[in-house]
């Protein structure tokens, strides 16, 4: 199919489905010696802007899409790596084509030798010495690596039979340590510092582990908060959202005060006081803009504002931070790398940690982020939504639970409900909690026939909708 | 020619010959109610890293490469707008998708409306509300706008007859306020506090522009000084550039303490107390290390230690210039918009404010810089060397001179003689200074038979390169 740009076909192009029906997700047999041989990328759009769904301040009309990555290797045990970097749409060929340039640094691989050294691995992504230009370690080439690194690690998790919160779970401290590139963060936190947090968080992973299992994540939910509903819509949503068990709800800001005023007051007068309140700016605010609005919001008990400017403003959110108390600032999905959060926990700008799956450079990096949320004591809230982020950031709060936060006091990770019918292992969410997943990998596959329909621009979906037009 | 990927041949694609001799530089007729029909993208390549020129100790072995793109119009004065996003080679591919990805907001535009509100067009391009989630403004995608950015004053600057130095300089304080994108940065500088400065320095342009182009602009040279030369060679080249008239003189290090320790005992034997000596680290070290490594080069009587560590670190800047002066902080090549400029301003973390004229967002966003560093009172030194560098930033500089930062004591600009020949207009050092550009446009074309030939990957550079094998 002309969607997909692999290079590894001897005898021509098979389907999606042939290429899928491959999979298991049964214990593996254990394999060795064997190669990365094929990376595959799709450019998968779902036509989200078609609806209302998602909109906010600044991304009004987002068709969530995925540059979507396959890694097969020639084991007998048919096992593949999926990974994706999320995108809003337009420019999603932009990140294929990176992801296509990592390329020569993954296939041809030994996988036992890439599994043995994921940290060198990943330094070896982002060190290209001449793909680093485009970063550093930022942005669409950063975001390629997280989708071959989360590729990698679900790979690693379906061999070894277990969800990736558990496989990390089950790394000593040191192998977790090794991993993480502590280039430009040790002035925060040394490698020796990060393992003696490790060790020290050791002992209660198992009862925690246990509670995992038995009570789930807590979760918290935007679906009743874009900006494009009416108040009805709101009221009635928040209502819902109540009755399904969430004590969290996050509402769109930024558009309009006199509006954000009135949504707040009826969100808060829905939900009662016991409840929590935040909001999301997505950055649209400059840092005085923010903290004069951010003030006017002050009736409503908010537990955070999130996004109140740029990403790239640790100073401005610093200065936030101190100027719209006791709310406390989130941020965290535009945040491009663990320099930036490093300063962010540095400088006491940011009271919530909302790492991102996809745009980290993966795994990898997330773990140096969550080790240093565990040591300034930053709860991780992470970032979700769009298309599959949330069927990857419950693995990455269980296992920051059960290894490295190691508390759900604060911590509550966002969830929306979209487009999970096309994942393969899709996220389940119970009476406001996510179910902890328990199918073996990082729950990051599409299904065959979603990424056929939604392949971009050949897919059915996208065809049958230019011949509409 | 396949290297073309643009939509408008409609009788076939063309030579890059025939599209180049339509060129003139001639005083153009006035023309009026034009449109931008074409935009064209090309992938060229310098196939650099066969020497050792331009190694350093985080790129060593660069293939010097342009994103390059050619707006056409359809006016008959046949002029067109040249702009390119340098990178280091590999990845080359991906700036070219993204340059791609803005066809959309830029071809069909009415170039009177266009060129009327420049600023808004800059806004249109880093605020697509889908495309920004792949920065926001920052790496591939800022690159790419900083490619089409340029073409577009390239194009400006050839319709009014003018080099794009002369072309700001005679722009009026509002006009140059209007073309600034301000979000992000009112908290360090607002339009009034912009328009003030520059009417405060209004006064002395003309002197500065006949001083300007009496003497051209104070340059430096790094060619002394790559990684890869033996002593002897340093030495040599360390004498030559002083013959040649240069006063400043910098070093690559960071590979090895013991090595750097004796180039620079070298170099600054060799050009006595007098001259001034900087070193560039390209983003090795960590904080720590940093501040350890170049408390064993303060015998030397640096000027500046460049890109101590990552450019993403403003904290880590700060923390790095109180402990290492009196040498002076250089950083900026990687520095990814000006937000993060605002800041390393904002914490006194540089000394020396080195721009690069395809990292930001191009022209728009290289004067929201210079404004900033002028009301820090912090020299703009650009970044040069690369392809193609060179040619656009003695723009910047002179530009600067003449109407923002206002004076050369201690802002000099970064000469490396690599690759000038491919331009159509060429910078020219003459006794350690940049000759004043006095062609219209902003020196940024590159000559045709030159993108011929190393078009990748099918110029012959690289098609005999491949048949050599």
């Amino acid at each position: 199919m002309s969607c997909y740009r692999g290079e590894n076909f001897p005898h021509g192009p098979k389907s999606l489905l042939d290429i899928r029906s491959m999979l298991q997700h049964d214990a593996p047999p254990p394999v060795t010696g064997t190669t990365i041989v094929g990376l595959e990328t799709i450019d998968v759009r779902f036509p989200t802007s078609r609806a209302l769904d998602g909109s906010d301040a600044m991304n009004p009309d987002p068709d969530y899409s995925a540059a979507y990555v396959v890694l097969r290797t020639d084991a007998e045990d048919g096992l593949e790596g999926h990974g994706f970097a999320f995108t809003v749409g337009r420019g999603n060929e932009v990140e294929v084509a990176a992801i296509e340039a990592l390329r020569p640094l993954v296939v041809g691989l030994s996988v036992d030798e890439l599994l043995a050294d994921l940290g060198g691995f990943w330094r070896s992504l982002v060190g290209d010495t001449q793909l680093r230009w485009l970063g550093p370690e930022k942005g669409v080439v950063h975001m390629a690596t997280a989708a071959v690194v989360n590729a990698v690690w679900d790979l690693y998790a379906k061999r070894e039979g277990k969800p990736l919160w558990k496989l990390l779970a089950d790394m000593t401290p040191q192998e977790l340590v090794d991993v993480v590139d502590f280039r430009y963060i040790e002035d925060f936190i040394t490698p020796a510092e990060a393992l003696a947090l490790l060790e020290e968080r050791a002992g209660g992973r198992a009862e925690r582990e246990e509670l995992l299992r038995a009570e789930g994540i807590p979760a918290y939910t935007t679906s009743a908060g874009w900006l494009g509903y009416s108040d009805d819509k709101l009221r009635r949503l928040v209502g819902e959202a109540l009755d399904e068990g969430f004590t969290h709800i996050k509402l769109k800001v930024g558009a309009s005060l006199e509006d954000d005023v009135r949504r707040c007051r009826i969100a808060r007068e829905a939900m009662g006081p016991e409840h929590r309140l935040m909001v999301d700016a997505n950055q649209v605010w400059g840092v005085d803009e923010a903290i004069d609005y951010v003030a006017q919001l002050q009736p409503f008990d908010l537990l955070w504002i999130e996004e109140p400017t740029s990403p790239d403003d640790v100073l401005g959110h610093a200065r936030i931070a101190r100027a719209v108390a006791p709310i406390g600032v989130a941020t965290g999905e535009h945040v491009q790398n663990r320099v930036m959060f490093k300063q962010l926990l540095q400088e006491d700008a940011m009271a919530f940690c909302q790492i991102d799956a996809c745009r980290l450079g993966g795994v990898n990096e997330v773990i140096a982020v969550l080790l240093m949320a565990a040591k300034a004591g930053v709860p991780v809230c992470p970032h979700a939504g769009g298309v599959g982020l949330c069927e990857l950031v419950q693995h990455l709060a269980a296992f920051d639970f059960v290894a490295v936060g190691a508390s759900f006091d604060s911590a509550v990770v966002e969830f929306v409900d979209h487009l999970h019918e096309h994942f393969v292992d899709p996220c389940e969410v119970r009476d406001g909690r996510y179910v902890t997943p328990l199918a073996p990998g990082y729950s990051s596959e599409i299904r065959p026939e979603s990424l056929a329909a939604h392949a971009f621009p050949g897919g059915s979906v996208w065809a049958d909708a230019e011949a509409a037009r």
